[in-house]
């Protein structure tokens, strides 16, 4: 039996954890909030990786008040020693009398651990309160912890006819200021943004979230040719580092005047974005935006790189043969066979449209 | 001041009016609906160009009673000798009080004089009620009547990475059951629908109203090379008619074939959008339904022969570099001088979506 209050005190959860979003990985981002006679006496959320969890932030400012509080956690405390003491250990220090989760910790060596040595312990555990919400928060997390690769968002901006730009590949700008914006708040919630070498020679982006957040995401390059200009926003590292992917030996000339500059260049036997995924993992990333072009996004796509589609949709038309679309090639023949979304969500930003979805077995 | 119950009236004579959709070109809908004592006592539409209007159904129905009587009207009542008598006159001979009109007249050689002859006649005139929604029931009229061409409708269905087919032409389905029924009512709702010669060859359709509605929509083939197969759905006409456009001269065996099976064909010295929207118009027509491919779309948008998009997306990705899209080349290089939608409108069909708007300046 969940009440609306437990509910209310979730999102606050929620909303508290979202306050680190793209600054946690590979940690999930939690929130905990710790509540006695109906007032929150102590709240707070895990900030960082190697930085205290979100319950040890409210224990503190609850102090001994939570003796016989009610906590809320957006996620199973941890049960294991760290670069932290385990959180379980803190709550039955503290004597809290229930503890209230919003979902079981994803990784299947741990998962519920946590639950049974409070149980142990004599508290009262509640678990699943806002389990959807909580799920959507972290999807990232979950993905990258049950799957060991990060998560994969392929966004794009497209007219209402379907193009991603003109056919001389003019695309600036498709969608309105609103849904820029929504834009750079995502970016902001990623570890990482990838692209082609198409779009640094067409778009020249920034591919920062221009302020919206102090966080921004590791800007990614794949280009198998290096055939990128010598100047580019994305050279200029002093704010938001760049990392470039290519192939073994490729135009070193390039590659000294990236370095020059901080811009960090790895070579891979082959370049694909499979390797590119498994390489960003190691280095601890949960969610990858892909905002190239239609070419790498099918290669992404087809290698199971893409968890989650976000088309913005501006409501204008411009028309065009072989002005490019969103997604390349497939090798689909018949449309029975094309690549389902579930979970499907709609918005209007402004003009625009936003139609979000996750592909199935993505 | 308009009350609600005036509103709620008026959205009955919409209603009353939209039970002849598609029949009664190249004349308006119109519904009309008498109140006495708060109590509907009489109300009728317009079924068919040449039958009665929908004034005289109402009052034949409220026969003496509406002596006194309020009588609701989507459309401002003719003030000239037609097919039929004015109704302005049998208003003032059934001495009805008040008479609240939806829209004027759009014609502007006749805009206005029903009511003054009303009030002239000494009978409360209010207009402009719900005057958004007639407007929109007869958005095909009034573009026929103020521009002396059909009002001309793009409909197009794609998945959510662009495409109305994939690389190889396959297209069966793109959307969803629900969609391919409100399509249906689409076309029982116009007065023609146009495909390209390409559309024929690929897809085959039968282009009715699939038994929603006693009304079909004349089906109409643009084919300059007329290099169409010798069977095809749209030759069989024994329920619905369908009209080939082509150049002068054009494959004369098929053209006999066609006759044979009852399909009218037509040759014109230069096959365009404008000139078929021409010939349409000349027949009477007030909308049309483009159900084309990206080419001929194109070239209708071209020479204004398309005022209303409507996109139904379906949440799925098929991929494809050289996959179809809904709108060939219209010229334009820069992302800037997109054509844009206003009165953009959006809902959700079970799993797919429809976004619609009007091309400024269409």
């Amino acid at each position: 039996m969940t009440s609306s209050f437990d509910r209310e005190m979730m999102q606050h959860c929620i909303n508290l954890a979202r306050q680190a979003a793209g600054k946690t990985s590979p940690n999930p981002m939690v929130g905990a909030v710790i509540v006695k006679d109906g007032q929150v006496i102590g709240e707070g959320f895990h900030p960082k990786a190697g930085q205290p969890h979100a319950e040890v932030f409210a224990l503190k400012q609850a102090a001994e008040q939570a003796k016989g509080a009610t906590i809320y956690i957006s996620l199973e405390p941890c049960n294991h020693y760290g670069r932290t003491p385990p959180c379980t250990e803190a709550l039955i220090e503290a004597q809290v009398n229930k503890v209230v989760i919003g979902m079981i910790d994803p990784d299947p060596r741990v998962s519920g651990s946590g639950v049974k040595r409070l149980q142990e312990a004599g508290i009262e555990v509640v678990v699943g309160v806002e389990e959807d919400a909580c799920r959507r928060l972290n999807e990232g997390f979950i993905h990258r912890v049950l799957s060991k690769k990060p998560f994969g968002i392929l966004k794009y901006a497209m007219t209402l006819d379907g193009k991603i730009a003109t056919t001389s590949g003019h695309s600036a700008w498709i969608t309105g200021e609103a849904s820029r914006r929504l834009v750079h708040h995502l970016r902001a919630s990623c570890d990482a943004v990838i692209i082609g070498g198409n779009t640094v020679r067409q778009d020249n982006p920034h591919l920062t979230s221009h302020g919206v957040s102090s966080h921004n995401p590791l800007r990614v390059v794949m280009s198998r040719s290096l055939n990128l200009p010598l100047e580019a926003h994305l050279w200029e590292t002093s704010q938001v580092p760049t990392l470039v992917f290519t192939q073994e030996g490729m135009n070193p000339a390039l590659q000294k005047q990236l370095l020059k500059r901080q811009v960090e260049v790895i070579e891979l036997k082959s370049l694909s974005p499979s390797e590119v995924m498994h390489h960003l993992y190691e280095r601890g990333f949960s969610s990858v935006l892909w905002e190239c072009g239609g070419i790498l996004a099918a290669r992404a796509i087809a290698e199971g790189m893409v968890q989650k589609v976000m088309a913005f949709i501006a409501p204008k038309i411009i028309g065009g043969n072989t002005a490019p679309s969103p997604v390349g090639d497939l090798g689909l023949e018949k449309m029975t066979e094309a690549l389902q979304l579930e979970k499907v969500t709609f918005h209007q930003i402004e003009n625009d449209f936003v139609i979000e979805g996750y592909l199935i077995n993505g």
